[in-house]
């Protein structure tokens, strides 16, 4: 038992109830809502024919990713980026990350000349987006990759989803390693670490930040057992999901 | 019994199913989710402290609005106009309607020196987006007076909802004028029209547009009467959202 | 006799002294000077092969606008938006109606493949700014399909000049319909409608704003009424115009 | 007699014809169309309280200037500035000269904490925009200054137009100097030189560039030479049209 | 002995020939040109009185940083960003990790409020641009704490210095782990990772992404341990450097 | 001998230490650190393939140039232009000269369809920056032409090298013309004038600008005195450096 108390009442190994909704919008091919406990995410997946221009030829495939608040999604409204005429530099930060961990997720080769584009809007928002945003997103993709499948988008016998992935944050909260930190305990945390891991067990991105003293080694290597933990848990769900049709 | 099939088999005369989900979020002093058949805008309303500089000190307050599409709402992705650097002409000229039609609904006076900021988010676009804007952003407005009653940001005895205002489009289609077109009637429609008005049946703002050829006063007086009992069940509509708690 | 006095002394149903100069300036294949009073508009029109990559291939042609006011135009200097580095959303919903408009005038597919630019830049604003462009330009239109008749940039015996246009604005001022809003009454008036209407009789836009209470249908008929009778003078003298060479 | 042909059949030492027309627009505390042959500018001096942050309180004032061309005032139609968001090089260039210059003419302690902001317009374009726009615009800002002692914004006692500028160019065409090139000229000269005087005899700005081979100092005098008497020339064009009232 | 051949000849675990030059430009409170290898990068460190807007009066100072790259730096002319008029997304990555980290080095309490700005510019880019700018970043932070000091800028006994901190890369080249990758390394490594640590042996920040195969556990331990003594030795040129007056 | 004191203790003829150091950083096809004093700024010459747009097909190459300053190159640190989001007027004024300048010193036929991209960036500044770029620049670009000949970029038995050019400023301090101001002078001049000569003798531009009181034709001609010394003497240095490999 933990020595401390997280303001949800969670244990420190404990995700927040995640749901995931397939076919949540109905234009994109791939459409998921995502809920962490507070924080819900609309994850599209669109396909487009051909590829930027400087990869044309030579027969590979792309994923991007933009990621997006709504104003009112936080507890302050925020500016509007359109309106401001540029995104933010976390925003920058977190549609690069999104996209890097998806196209890992890919065989651009076996997807062929085509791209994704990955579009994570947030419309509530209670810390992890970026955690969320990936593992909903993932799910997503599954989906536009069945699409092309079903629209003989792709060449035969390919398999362009090379495994799942799936993200989640974990930390240092009042001195304890804690898994999936809400808004309360990501404002307060010592430490964040958004960890990035493949159905096979690989790693994808490991971003770890100390907000104020630096961390150990040991307490990487505990926040990185939860980690794995929270991570196997999520694959699990988006298995769960897209067993349902 | 009309001459013309519309595409969603409707009557001339009918709304698409109306749906209005007060508290769709949860950080809003207003929040609403708007259905209009497919077409879904989350309509969020927010208080703050205080007016624009050039109306400082008069004692009045303020209300403005802004749009958006997320990406994927439509049919093929459009850009985010975040990563483009600047909001369309079209984005644009909706929500300077939405914020002129919505301060026709307030007291400004009455609501003293305080700015609520109306964004209408779509999230899944089927024609009417704007209507469907302005009749749910006012409902997330009546939500964010109330919450600025309980928490006594208001004078004593002042009442700052002057009015509920509702939105529809008509417009001709194969000849004949129809309520509420949704995406199919409006990119083939020959004159599209929207207008708002208020529960006192007053008129807020008429947009008559001729896309092709020139309509005739006739035409729009038949739009007109269209338009007016789609508002009515509108604000009906509004009303049993609100009368539920 | 009306009951009101409008502040430069006209009848209710008058409108302001209007003069349309062609030949302003010397490069345009269009080029007028439009002066509804003291609001002055160059209004040119410029003739360029080829459309819009979204339309090429299909034969039809587009006709687009532009509108901007010159810093000092207004009694108070406006900020250049050139300086600014955007365009305002007041000049993006001008410049999207006078666009609008004048492709009302024009049979796209008799222009074939070419692109008609109008621009109307203000000089000296006094109110009524766009309807005096849509007015002033149709004139500089109709000049520059006068431009490719004569050399030859039409296919024979097409006529892509479908119709004139004319628009004129009406409002409540002090409780009455008055025709042609200056900048005094506009900035009191309770009720702003700026109409298009063609020289066939029929109505191209209607675009009503209620500034304080709402209008009733009353209050806009008569409106209406007024707009015809000022848009027939108006179209009136853009035919004497044109027949001076 | 020359030995060159100039397209305009004028003599080396000529000037096209002038004309500066005070007051015209309405609103200006000076406003003047100016005309060197087919480039016409207008030329207006807006006056207004106090200075930029940076020099507050130090009791001086200052004079800036902004630049820009009608999209049509050219032979191809130019893109609007404001449209594609940013003010070009030649533009930034011409307006921070023509500031430069007017700063020249003014004694900025006289003027008081007030600023003069100049808009140079080009309404058609034949070469010499800026010699003509800082000819036209020190009679504005002379109207200006004289709207300034009426209005009683100065001290007593004091003359803030220290000086009358006036700017012509000069450049090298068929291998011979001559005085106040218009465009077809312009465009083929080896060199082009844009200079700026006082009514003192000083010389405020000299701007010359070769256009292909370098050019001598033999050449540089004689273009100098054509300059002090094209500009003693407009300086008298100047102070006619400012004794007209 | 390693099993690959390192493309400089370098062992694994051999950092590139480091050098840091104080006082490289003379306005800046701290002024470094830090060398790894040929990736060479200034780095001014500058002190300002006071704090943004949102931290006013707290009492507590801020460390913000910017990077840019010289146009030229690169095998290929990159565009430069200022006249592209945006950052791009990975400068805006690069800038946010080099200020948190240098963030982490400083007690911002004992600063005062008072702000240091670092700018990094990459004048050559041989790989490991981000880990050079940190480890020079670090130095030109600690002269500019110096010149605080000098200039009785800080509070009586207080040290803003709280540690030193320094960077590398680290990744899998041709399946070994390296130490501190050269461009033509980390264009074909499979794993990429940057370090940030503290001269307290504490971690600052861990940044780890699969380019390609996600990454074992094992591997990830074997990078972190290369690091860490890579880390160790710079520290060290940092100290020396810091010696030398 | 000269009746001021230069803050340099320099004579009014004298320009401060030069300094020319070829292949200052490793990519680029001509680079070049030059040292006016204290003022330092990196020149480089890029080669492209192919020319804009707009000259395509003509067989002739193109010459352009882009200016930045460091943000900390200044005594004050300086706001980022790529952070800003765009360059500041003084900054186009600048990189229009220096391209303008070293076009004239290359033959563009004899260049053939490339583009040489100058980009000068000034890495700590003390007055002169731009005429200090302009020398340094015609370095970079002659050791840019050499770069084609030896990689056969060129067709055989031209010389794109028309001339050398070189640059520097003068100016009227404390009532006496001096040679080459730096940053103590040139902020207290009276007048400030750049020239950029030709190694031939010929004149490439002349700016002169009086900051306060107009300047006579005699102040005029013994600035262009001391100019044309002060650019022989450049040239020779620039020869020297180029002697050198």
């Amino acid at each position: 038992m933990s020595s401390i108390e997280r303001p949800s009442g969670r244990q420190p190994q404990d995700l927040r109830p995640v749901r995931i909704t397939r076919n949540f919008t109905c234009h994109a091919e791939g459409s998921v809502l995502v809920e962490f406990g507070n924080t819900k995410v609309i994850c599209t997946a669109s396909v487009a024919d051909g590829v930027p221009r400087f990869m044309r030829g030579e027969g590979r495939g792309w994923v991007t990713a933009e990621y997006g608040m709504l104003p009112r999604s936080t507890g302050d409204r925020m500016n509007r980026e359109a309106a401001r005429g540029k995104q933010g530099g976390r925003t920058v930060e977190i549609q690069r990350l999104i996209g890097r961990s998806l196209r890992a997720a890919i065989d651009l080769e076996a997807l062929g000349e085509n791209t994704i584009t990955i579009d994570c809007d947030v419309i509530q928002a209670d810390g992890g987006t970026r955690t969320a945003s990936i593992t909903g997103a993932c799910v997503a993709l599954a989906d536009a990759i069945n699409w092309m499948k079903a629209n003989d988008k792709l060449k035969d016998d390919v398999e362009p989803l090379a495994r799942m992935i799936a993200s989640v944050s974990v930390g240092i909260y009042q001195g304890e390693p804690v898994l999936d930190l809400d808004y309360p305990e990501d404002s307060n945390a010592e430490t964040d670490m958004n960890i990035v891991m493949a159905s096979d067990g690989g790693i994808i991105e490991i971003q770890g930040t100390a907000e104020g003293e630096p961390f150990t080694e040991a307490e990487f290597m505990s926040m990185l057992g939860l980690a794995k933990s929270g991570i196997k848990e999520l694959l699990g769900l988006q298995q769960e999901a897209l067993a349902n049709s």
